[in-house]
């Protein structure tokens, strides 16, 4: 076996950083050396989280630099957004390879930036470093690079959803409707009342109409697959249920198509990706059916009464969504298989 | 006080069922006496719902006519679709009111609810007499009639959140794609795999996507109010929760136009009306808002970027999707406020 | 129709004061004339909580003794432990009525309190005047006081479910262990952790193992009945829900005793109080069937093997276990029905 | 690598039998070659669990003794009580090594089984010939085995929780009172009102007190350990939550006895055995810091008031109180390391 790489995990007591941890845990070729949070350092990880009682018996470090730069090769920054905009380049100066979680990196333009996340950008020398790390569509490019920025849970769904329609000219580009809805823990583990029990258990509820700080993500990417501005309706809502994000997206046609041109459309499309899952004419997935995995399963229906095509797409908003996927970054990254790691199936029921 | 009038329930074991009782156990102008099941007769409906131990202790009666006729003034048929339609005819014939909650009296067309319902279709005569129970918008119909069709969950939630638009010509007819949310009690008490708790649980998933038996009823009305066919799509989705509907509805504007203009659009068409509830600007309801409640909460979110707009509405599916809405129509039917007996307010949280 | 009192409602923003006034907006005799809360005053009510909208068009006053005294004849005071020590006796040494919902004047005893709480108690001269307000034990100490301290949530589940087979005889006082499930909205509206959705939802847990406030309260109860100190064991659980209460309870007979017996027992010792429901032999009640109401029901187990009884008791924490006793207190303090305006029946499903 | 030995899985449609798919999947020395249903063979497992899509293409076999014996060297007989008295001994004669999952092999007196399931026991030759499977504690004899009686969840968990403080002689075996409590799935996918969402969904109860058919499989284990015959009360309570079991458990101390003295007995007596974790003072588990994982883990509160102790012991039902057990069996079977292929850690949250 290769030597392991040692591993950093920055934010590790949020939802993504824990769920990086179980991961990790039994990569064959990763080390997890230092697990960091700026808030609790100095305690062991297992007094927050219990469940990793006997896995990781590690105290928290803090947000050290040299410390970080003596222990690890990689880091994950699983911070908030405007955090890793200050410590990235920092990792990356001290020759870390850097796979970035936040929002910080993935838009190209610090303008666009400034006016969806009302917060400063990075220096744009990082932002043009960052390769945007979707796997199945830009992975070649994230092959043998240091720096990741990995893409946001709602674009995952969204554009694995719709960039082989797109691409392939099957859908009006200006049509697109995304209804998004996703499960709680997509908030993270900071308290607040729209995270609290009683006020989202039995209830169901729309946020952040068109002001979602994914909408430019989603059409910064639509427009290079398009070579043209793409402009969407971008939904959210959030599900009594802790993981999971389903998009259901609407499209006008560009010509008479049935659902089998977009089955055999995206079975191209992914062809060899591990992780992308077609379903069957009639079937739709749900997202249950890929809780625990890094898997994103796509279905479609086409109406010929309104000349437009439905998609629905699944993940898990913490796996593919997240953790997963930075794994899978890594993974490519490093020149291995994408999926090492990642053998972990979903949890059903 | 007037006398009661005397009501019976057929279908009164199913969650619609129930859910008239819990409403007329209060009303003060009626009497429940007599509760019907085909399937229970003649056991306690306290065996099957502890919850009205000394509140109804009453046999379920089974379905005989002259039985009914006997004991009651008005019947409430909350009973599967296709059962009504040989029922219903018997009652009216009797000489009973009749407010029927069951699919198979709302199409006015006999081939569209076989193609839509893939039963046969009740006698044409009945159909035409059928008095459709939107209350807000058919109210006046509804006045003095002794037959009304209860509208279905989807329809009364959608239908509410875009007839003030539509009638206003704010928004293009065959631009509207709805996008409906539906708690599990929408699909009844009888058991079936999509209901069953470990696969509902933390899952969302879609369902009947562009085939929707209700498809056609908004179709139909929508078509009435905008003086010309409209055809949507229409999306259903299973959230993991008991109650509640939320419908996002998106159209293209026919101008330019903000969301103040549809606040004071929708506030004008339902002023006055007691259960439709209008919210400002950035506000947009949630399910658990109205949960136990009659009420329709309405919000919306215009992007001028796409010149679509964004109307989101909420019911309770079992009170203003059902049963609620029922014994509003009684009320109508009898020349009493329409909001008798509905006092029950939001059970928050 | 007699003149309405006018109510105040201290912590009108916590989900026992929301609860107060689903329940006081119909009630009969009461109107809600001023809605308080510390940290929110000069809000409308509304902003916080839309599913009060139209419902209760009404500002948030700030704690302001003569401003109360000047709206109000009874008061309220849904306040957290320890608030309500300060403010009771200004209230009453206002000469307003008092329905105190904290645990600061259950406690007879300022040590016990001192050492269950971890606060300074109130002094001893409110402590006595204030009656314990389990309306169905002591409910003829409460008619026509002015000052009643109402039960807390686990103690009136407890309770109900007990003294009646204690003061009878039929349990050895000291063998009684109680382990009792609660829903989330029992730790109320304020953030924590343990409130967050993704740590509560799909998880079960025990808290407080023999450290709960509630159990001197209880055992101060039941050591009345006994006519000698009752000590017991008492274990609280987290369940995966907003509302309700269930306490399974065990107990050594002192006899030979069937489950007849204890059913005799209790519908003999609540014969003519409408909220205890004692359930059939075989029958044992479930949180679902008295949510929304104010209902207790009970059900029994003897097992012969053991010699020993097992008694479920439910409530909904927010009704019978806070709001709804409350009500019922004033009632009773009033002179009116106990019932008056608690016709708010179980929401099933 | 050693060649793989072939694993057959009858009852793969239900919930223990994905689970085992689930966890066989990835397990490094096992292949599973025939999926076995006897109400579905002939179609695509996929249909029923698409979330095994690109996993597990293969289709259902029925149940058939020359087709298994041909396919496989082990099964897993994941049916339902009744089912596997049949076909078990047939496959023993057949040559294969058997892991049954029902209750059917489980207790050691045919008598005692007919009394508590109300059907005929297996012959009293395979009663004796079946290893009760519960690792920790009967591990040795396993070892070697070719037929294991994997233990239920219920007895898992109270077993697990109790057999060490019993052994010991620190609780009074005649003193205890198990409170259980357990998530949906535990029910299996078989549809009954009681596992109905509607019904389910923020409800809580107790079923089948006092009458659970794991209440003998317990006392004989217990009575086997203490040298005495055991009587216990046991309760079982149903929980809003899919996966999960959280028992807690009250007895008497035999002295003067501190948490610090459990904590001790407990990690001596599970010294060196990866799957259960023993909890710091002041520390109990929750169910969701096990989902997804084999582990148990155990935490404990003495009460001097009362002379008693409080035990909390976890599992996931379907894990260590199933499918995961059942592997773990396996390896021990097989002698294999007792943790291969159960490195699945938990998913949280």
């Amino acid at each position: 076996m290769t030597e392991k790489i040692r591993a950093a995990i920055i934010g590790s007591t949020g939802y993504g950083g824990v769920e990086l941890i179980r991961l990790l845990l039994r990569h064959p070729h990763v080390e997890i050396t230092s697990v960091i949070s700026s808030s609790t350092a100095g305690e062991p990880i297992t007094a927050g989280f219990p469940h990793l009682a006997e896995l990781l018996p590690m105290d928290l470090d803090g947000i050290d630099i040299p410390l970080i730069k003596s222990k690890a090769d990689v880091v994950f920054t699983a911070t908030p957004h405007g955090v890793s905009t200050a410590i990235v380049p920092e990792l990356l100066e001290a020759g870390l390879k850097v796979v970035d979680l936040s929002g910080d990196f993935r838009l190209k333009s610090g303008d666009v930036y400034r006016e969806w996340y009302k917060k400063e950008p990075a220096p744009s020398a990082y932002l043009e470093q960052a390769v945007y790390g979707l796997a199945e569509v830009f992975g070649e490019e994230v092959a043998g690079k240091v720096f990741v920025s990995n893409p946001g849970c709602f674009p995952t769904a969204t554009l694995l959803g719709l960039i082989p329609a797109l691409a392939a000219g099957l859908i009006q580009p200006n049509s697109i409707i995304i209804d998004a809805k996703s499960g709680v823990s997509g908030a993270g583990r900071g308290l607040s009342l729209s995270s609290h029990y009683a006020e989202v258990n039995e209830n169901f509820k729309a946020y952040k109409i068109n002001q979602h700080q994914h909408t430019p993500e989603i059409e910064q990417v639509l427009g290079e697959v398009a070579g043209q501005p793409v402009i969407v309706t971008f939904t959210t809502h959030l599900v009594p249920m802790t993981r999971g994000i389903l998009c259901t997206m609407y499209a006008q046609l560009t010509d008479k198509l049935t659902v089998e041109d977009f089955i055999s459309c995206y079975q191209s499309y992914y062809k060899g990706r591990p992780f992308v899952r077609i379903r069957r004419k009639g079937n739709w997935p749900a997202t249950k059916e890929v809780t625990g995995s890094n898997y994103c399963d796509i279905g479609f229906a086409v109406d010929e009464r309104t000349g437009r095509v439905t998609i629905i797409s699944v993940i898990d908003n913490l796996m593919k969504g997240a953790a997963g996927q930075a794994v899978q970054n890594l993974n490519l990254m490093m020149g291995w298989d994408e999926a090492l790691g990642l053998d972990v199936y979903p949890v059903y029921p």
